[in-house]
């Protein structure tokens, strides 16, 4: 990411002299661009959980937060639920939405573009026969991820195309979902 | 997905018997298997945007919450955000523990297999470098997630790896994130 230098402190809500700062130090000293994010979970009742997100560490220094956040998740009743929550895929979804705004928007921000709105929508189609293991051909998971953006911006359609494709790559969960990442299980 | 004939209803608070009707009924109609979930976001400023998650389509019908599930999420003030919200990788996990959890019981449920207790933790490290484009070789997205569980239940500690091994093959969001998932961005 290269920034440009600019006058004003805050693009966007974005304090891009302090994210040219960080950008310095991590290129300098690697170890401290590495983070360690952890959620603990615990399972409730037939389709509902509770996850709890607090504590990361970033750069070796453990950061935790005032209080922490907690999530329920549930299923419809048509999946056998009762609607406490989200359910995990629509979970998948608003994390994915996060992070390819924010990717977008810190870009942008290096690059002195003003952005007055970002709005998404994001749909994806699964076929329940794979986690019902009726088909075992059937993917489980999202055949793929649509997301369909509407950004109010003075910049130009091609900068703002730009700024999608950046998104799409660099936004960290974009980036998880698109490759082939590994999950490790072990028992306790 | 095999069940059981069994007496009582619920197992692990899971109706098996309506489980086994729709996988009667899915393997018959696969039309009724096909399930669209989808997200809207709105960035705020910064690093924080808000997704709001309601209705899905499922075989075609389409369903409505009571009310919308709403979800803030920000980066933390080492991120350059203000700590409204969970950050996006860390709702990655929150989706990931629900469903693998989710799977998980809902197996067990079809073997007949009393789950006392579910803990999960999850984990994964992220090089900022990927995200931030300071080296191009770097992967912006975590480079892999571990979950350790712990399960109170009768069942054998073979049964629980199978019930692992299965959770992490058919849940949704374990298989979006350990294939690889396409995403199209397109501008509205």
């Amino acid at each position: 990411m290269k920034t440009k230098q600019i006058q004003k402190e805050l693009v966007n809500g974005v304090d891009v002299p302090k994210l040219t700062q960080i950008i310095d130090e991590l290129t300098q000293n690697p170890n401290l661009a590495q983070f360690h994010f952890c959620a603990k979970n615990n399972w409730v009742n037939g389709g509902e959980n509770q996850t709890t997100v607090n504590e990361f560490y970033g750069g070796s220094v453990k950061h935790v937060r005032s209080k922490p956040f907690v999530f329920t998740k549930d299923e419809p009743t048509v999946l056998l639920g009762h609607d406490q929550g989200a359910n995990p895929v629509e979970y998948a979804l608003t994390a994915l939405a996060g992070c390819v705004t924010t990717t977008l928007v810190y870009y942008a921000s290096a690059m002195n573009v003003k952005i007055n709105k970002v709005e998404s929508t994001l749909e994806g189609d699964i076929d329940l026969r794979g986690l019902l293991n009726i088909d075992e051909n059937i993917k489980a998971g999202y055949k793929s991820i649509d997301i369909k953006f509407k950004i109010d911006s003075d910049a130009s359609p091609e900068t703002l195309h730009k700024l999608m494709e950046i998104a799409k790559k660099h936004s960290p969960v974009a980036n998880t979902i698109t490759n082939a990442t590994p999950i490790n299980v072990s028992l306790a």
